[in-house]
């Protein structure tokens, strides 16, 4: 079955927002096995909104379309839809009760006129109730093909698919669609393929597909199958190799894990707590920490040593070792991971320094140089990197290799 | 004039990448004030790439593709759009001479024998010299029509479309376009709106556009005329009007500072080292500021004091506030700016304390309650927030909020 994408509105037009919504929607419909041909982006425009729906119905099976469902008069997706497919629009009596309660729950009491409008839905649509806004989703099913129309803002479109449309789409397939999630980190994409180019080479089904991200790569195992039962039965032998092969380089198989999430988690298991002491990164280690919920069980309190003052001050860090080694070096990353858990009653401390540029690098010490420690049972690990890029992309790139770096120390510590 | 987009690249079609080019070609023509209806993304594949092309240059006058330009077989957008504007191909000296030049300064010294691919081009095309990698860009003029043809890696589409495409496309329009940002901090967009109402609804040349970003507005005034002079001269006034009626809510009125920019900058104007204390918030404010090249003239350490024990500790918030206001309140906010300054050598010091979620409100102190408070000579300043939204939300805006308090408690109390 094919799929194609339609989005709605003149800002992505103008290119005052990013599109996201259509990088979440294109992962989804590859995950159920769909193809995808087309991505188009028209404005709120009546004629050409209708001349792409048109377009696309022609040449794919199932056309989503998002965006253009709010209360003004600019909002036109369902009006156009529902007359390229011929539909009437009528009012749907749960949909007008649905918006009264939304209302009654928020902030503004008054319903404004224009709302009542997302009561209005094409005859025989199928509705879908949106948890997060006033506008429904709509499923339109006609001559062999779908329109699904969804709202335009990612949280209401979000859980709206994949409460809804998600298992929507999977009913259309004549086969059951799994697949489940292995994530690596401290490897780059093409080591990560060559440890798997015989698997990925004779695979048909399940299939293997590796995606990049900043300092990880993920792995995807996905298998068709006439029941849910027989397709994880595929996965389940293959997603076995690829954590023998990697080990300790896997740190999730959760589909929603992220690295921070997975660190917290090991943290927890071990009832170890843990202290930062960030130099070029600046506190970005430990906020990436602190946006797990529930993180105060394991982290307390973190410093920024931004200064060598404060290396000293804080983390006692040795004016010899400043004077001698320079503050990016394997010395004082050491001094400071040492500190920092002295300074504190934490377990584990990861300290990172370096030099994350634009100015600042010499040729003895470059740009992108960058030394992370992990304090842990009276040692410390330090590692020595060389990043490329940006200074954001330079400290972001840190900020994975320390995570990794404490999740890997603890492994080899305690498990 | 109407300019449309083609995105070519599977990886965008399977969603395993975020399509940012887009946004970034599509603000870029908005400001050139050429029109755009269609977006499209398509994938390397011939018979569609040319149909999407053949309805591009029928429905507008200028067509961007980018992607689709690399070495390999499955790079199919230059011979495609050659073939379907009935062009040659022929080799370019120039570029193989800059493809060798490539090579020849980089660690893989071996030149691979597709990269020579990449010197062929349409005959007649403008070539556009590519600085960051061995794709060059190219310009087909033909039936009145342009077709431009950019890498699709940003770091090499950005400073190639800002250096060549950019001059190329004001040079097609009749009228020079120049624009100017005023950047608003502390209001919402309906509010900004509502203060701009009369500008707005009376705007002809120069026009008015507000754009909403997390914490902050973005108001463009762009004119057109026959000279820069002549648009700056129209500009002038209006972007005058705008910052008197703004006042103190606007930070900046360059095009690329951001709010982090605009804090620091004017932290080293006036000589003032500032210091951190972040509860919630756990070292996004402080990451924010360091990512500012050169501010360790005013950034030297900060705290994240997550725990109860750590703002006692490190801050000096005394037990009974804790025990009596608790954490999140306005007295513990007091007592951590005010600790941070004393902890340290700083003359400001931020401090955020609240409850980012998803759990842990209450009905007295509900999720997204933020405190911030700004010690700064002697006094400080406490606001209370209630935001809205996911965990990393509430902590984003809380750090917004908090860089525009410090904005403004140096602003009251030295310009």
């Amino acid at each position: 079955m094919v799929c194609e994408l339609i989005s709605v509105g003149t800002e992505l037009l103008l290119g005052n927002i990013v599109n996201t919504n259509t990088q979440f929607l294109a992962e989804k419909c590859a995950l159920l096995g769909l193809s995808m041909y087309h991505q188009v982006t028209v404005g709120d425009n009546r004629e050409r909104l209708s001349e792409t729906i048109r377009t696309a119905l022609k040449r794919s099976d199932i056309v989503i379309l998002t965006g253009g469902l709010g209360p003004t008069e600019d909002d036109l997706t369902k009006e156009v839809c529902a007359e390229v497919m011929g539909c009437a629009l009528v009012e749907d009596t749960h949909t007008r009760e649905r918006i009264e309660e939304f209302f009654r729950n928020n902030i503004y009491k008054e319903i404004p006129e224009n709302n009542w409008k997302q009561a209005i839905v094409p005859d025989g649509a199928i509705v879908l109730d949106n948890d997060n806004g006033t506008a429904p989703g709509l499923i339109i099913e006609k001559f062999g093909k779908s329109a699904i129309l969804l709202p335009g803002p990612p949280n209401e479109l979000y859980p709206l698919f994949m409460k809804k449309v998600f298992p929507y789409l999977q009913k259309l397939q004549p086969e059951i669609i799994r697949s489940q999630m292995v994530k690596v980190c401290g490897m780059g994409e093409s080591q990560v393929e060559d440890k798997l180019l015989d698997l990925i080479s004779k695979q048909e089904n399940p299939t293997i597909a590796t995606y990049a991200k900043t300092g990880e790569v993920h792995i995807r195992v996905t298998a068709k199958a006439v029941s849910e039962e027989a397709a994880d039965k595929l996965i389940k032998p293959v997603v076995k190799e690829i954590k023998k092969r990697f080990g300790d380089f896997v740190y999730s198989t959760r589909e929603d894990e992220t690295l921070e999430m997975a660190v917290v988690r090991l943290l927890k298991k071990l009832e170890l707590t843990v202290t930062t002491a960030e130099s070029c990164t600046g506190g970005m280690l430990a906020s990436r920490l602190v946006n797990v919920p529930g993180v105060s069980d394991v982290f307390r309190e973190g410093f920024i040593t931004y200064s060598n003052k404060a290396k000293r001050k804080i983390l006692d860090v040795s004016k010899g070792t400043l004077k001698k080694y320079g503050a990016v070096s394997e010395q004082t990353a050491k001094e400071m991971a040492t500190g920092g858990v002295f300074a504190t009653d934490a377990d584990v401390c990861i300290a990172i320094t370096g030099i994350a540029g634009p100015d600042g690098g010499t040729e003895e010490k470059p740009l992108g140089l960058v030394y992370i420690a992990c304090y842990l049972k009276d040692t410390v690990n330090v590692e020595k990197y060389q990043f490329k890029g940006s200074r954001d992309k330079v400290r972001e790139q840190a900020v994975m290799k320390a995570m990794d770096l404490l999740r890997r120390s603890i492994l080899d510590n305690y498990c």
